[in-house]
């Protein structure tokens, strides 16, 4: 039994989904819905919280809510995606903010999450290295530390590509603010308004997000579950368009935890060196491997510098320091100076701090510790869906990462569990915000980074719950 | 008397100042170099690294180097730019980078500098509350901390402005990484590529290379080192361009030092009101006043959320540690949106430990501390300035920052002047890096955030040397 609140936001909520009220238009005041509903103001109040909640409201300064742009996108009918290409402007933030958003609150259980645990990492005592580092930081390093970035950092990261047999040189490697800003720059690198982007169908938001920004135009790639990109559709593109960048995520691909084989890789790199088409190559999940050996990146069959190799400490180490970087090949210089202009440099004392935690804090050690806490909690997460789960719906067995895609029955819309799982106190990531087109409505990325806590077992069985109303009805 | 590989590099630099070597063509190798010189292939590469480092030349990986996009620019005709609005396409950056990273050498005396001394910041104490800090950061803070950014920290600041007069909303504020992304991201929210921007003349750099990365076009607004913005002027380009923001620096403006009165300031704010265009205001020297109190920002007169206040840590408490702030009224959401997109957040220790540093680690006695000694370093230079510089030479007499602008006797090239000041080890920023017509040929920027020790006294004496030499040429 739902409260008087929610009744009313879950009307209002329906009349602007279905585009009955146009997005930009101003909500009626407090005192107009008090009046028309007979209402108390508590409770419009509390509705249109509910609703901003949703991302289908925005508040204006001193001049009320408004419909928010895009609050419509969820009803936009269904398409089969998967396999055709799509080129065009790209509209995707909106639809993405409000789905984060409401993940957001500490309280939801974050089967949603694009973060691990941050129990998982050592903190205290990287914690100890950063009060090491700082105390020690030459006070002259505000200037010597602008872009490249932390030369003993730098360093470090070259080590860790020379073990895994990729040397590249200190100099090309740039520091950033995470990978996310290490992406974005190498993405303003090589590409001007209105320049076509191959990224990935389903892929990371963030690269749609940056796309849409820099008014740019997405060719989306599609991505198989199984063996991820598709090379001859990616072939099929560079043929029929005058593509600027691509856009990968090469091992553990979000959100489908896929990786290419090592023989796709060197065939993509030596497809695109044929093309002379740069490779931003998003690699965050490298390190979280189940196999023994770190899959070897795009990068590795690199031999022009076309290739933008990215990766931070975020997902592995250190979330929340936000140092990231980037081997950015040919285009270095032009990475750096777009950093120099944009955000100065990373944080020095969080530079020096992970620098000096990966000369002595047994990095590898901690790495091989996560590693096998991932691949358990997989087996957990995948007991429970298996448990708890209605027959019918099917998830990838990735060799890395902490992402499950779940294909659902095609009856299910995954925009409607989204919001039916948040209100019963439960985050996921629905398929569309993964594509350009927003479709993969019958699919959902789950995180399993966290131990399967019983409060989790609780959420699976209530999705379990969920799913099979969603089939019946 | 000069070494043989600086007259070689001398010989080519001004082949390529005079536009003789088209910039972007390949520099001849060095075995052609030595046999067409007869020099050894040590002198060769000597003269070439040279002229990398007086910004000529650039070097591409494993295939030469090449002549430097806009290495000629020092040479365009000199103009009248102090009082003409000019409005166009931005080309900028290249000039910068090369000032900069001239400058950038350990060894160099940093007159040319854009930053005071780190010896003036309280960096031991600050390393104590970021230590402190971390070690209490909850885990989970990596979620909580996205955009808008550490509570703790953005109460601090909230608090800051109450002192000030000037309430803001906590919601309002948004951490960034320095106040340099915070400029930047609100230039992104409230303009598309092709916009008109008014911008000031001279003014700091940034501000155009963001306007030439976001393909803006620029219109100078008119500064007078004695009394600031010529709201004439801008009223003007209000009137006859569709101008889209202003970016302005209200108080100890980069690099005139010179400040708005508090009269100009509100009648700014009105007129910008009337024609419905944003400011974004950066305010990063306003701490660092010379009079009793904070000189008032264009902030304080604003009723309609119009005004972006831009501030950080950097220049008055902790460089490096990259943490700044926009307060950015009815922009606020969309400045978040935009952080979330392109580097997530700000770095979370550094900001728990500027927080706790604010609140625990006596700000206001250091600031007090930091004021003064800037201050007495003012009048310590205007000394030297007048031991040494020849006659006809003038400077401004700022009420706060650390930033002195020098008007030359007319024969002297501020460009030309720079290079001579680099070769004799001291950096100076010469005025057409300050304008996107690069006029203020015959003005420089001079640093006064060092204490005057021998060596920088001894470099103004050099400086003093150049400008007679050049005067009597």
């Amino acid at each position: 039994m739902k409260n008087r609140y929610e009744l009313l936001a879950n009307g209002m909520a329906s009349e602007i989904r279905a585009g009955r009220v146009p997005s930009g238009s101003r909500m009626p005041s407090l005192r107009q819905m008090m009046a028309q509903h007979g209402v108390s103001q508590a409770t419009v109040s509390r509705a249109y919280y509910l609703l901003e909640e949703w991302g289908l409201i925005r508040a204006r300064e001193r001049s009320g809510y408004y419909v928010a742009r895009g609050a419509s996108l969820g009803l936009v009918s269904s398409q089969k995606s998967n396999d055709v290409t799509i080129e065009g402007k790209v509209d995707i933030s909106t639809l993405v903010f409000s789905v984060l958003e409401a993940a957001r609150h500490p309280g939801i259980v974050p089967l949603g999450s694009a973060f691990p645990s941050p129990q998982l990492f050592p903190l205290a005592r990287l914690a100890k290295s950063l009060g090491h580092a700082v105390r020690l930081v030459n006070p002259w390093s505000t200037v010597v530390d602008l872009p490249p970035g932390n030369e003993h950092l730098r360093r470090q990261i070259a080590l860790r590509y020379m073990a895994m047999g990729i040397p590249q040189s200190v100099d090309d490697i740039v520091i950033t603010n995470g990978a996310l800003e290490a992406l974005n720059l190498c993405l303003m690198a090589v590409t001007r308004p209105g320049d076509v982007v191959a990224v990935e169908s389903p892929g990371f938001y963030a690269a749609l997000q940056a796309i849409e920004r820099l008014d740019l135009r997405a060719v989306e790639i599609p991505v198989s579950p199984e063996t991820g990109l598709d090379l001859n559709a990616l072939e099929n593109a560079l043929n029929t368009h005058s593509v600027k960048a691509c856009w990968f995520m090469t091992s553990f691909q979000n959100p489908t935890g896929t990786s290419l084989s090592t023989a796709k890789k060197q065939a993509l790199v030596e497809m695109l060196t044929r093309f002379d088409v740069p490779l931003i190559e998003d690699d965050v999940y490298g390190e979280l491997h189940f196999q023994p050996e770190y899959p070897i990146p795009a990068k590795g069959f690199d031999t022009q510098g076309l290739v933008m190799h990215c990766s931070s400490f975020s997902k592995t180490l250190a979330p929340g320091y936000r140092v990231g970087w980037v081997s950015a090949g040919r285009y270095s210089s032009t990475v750096q100076n777009l950093k120099l202009m944009t955000t100065l440099s990373a944080s020095i004392p969080a530079q020096a701090g992970i620098a000096d935690y990966l000369q002595h804090g047994g990095y590898d050690k901690h790495l091989r510790k996560l590693r096998t806490a991932l691949r358990n909690q997989l087996v957990d997460m995948d007991g429970a869906l298996r448990r708890w789960l209605p027959p019918g719906v099917r998830w990838t067995k990735p060799e890395g990462g902490y992402f499950l895609w779940l294909e659902l029955p095609h009856e299910v819309d995954a925009m409607e569990l989204h919001r039916q799982a948040i209100s019963q106190g439960l985050s996921l990531a629905p398929g569309p915000i993964f594509s350009a087109s927003h479709g993969y409505r019958q699919c959902i990325r789950i995180n399993f980074g966290h131990p399967l806590t019983a409060k989790i077992e609780g959420s699976v069985k209530i999705l379990g719950q969920l799913l099979e109303t969603a089939s019946e009805s």
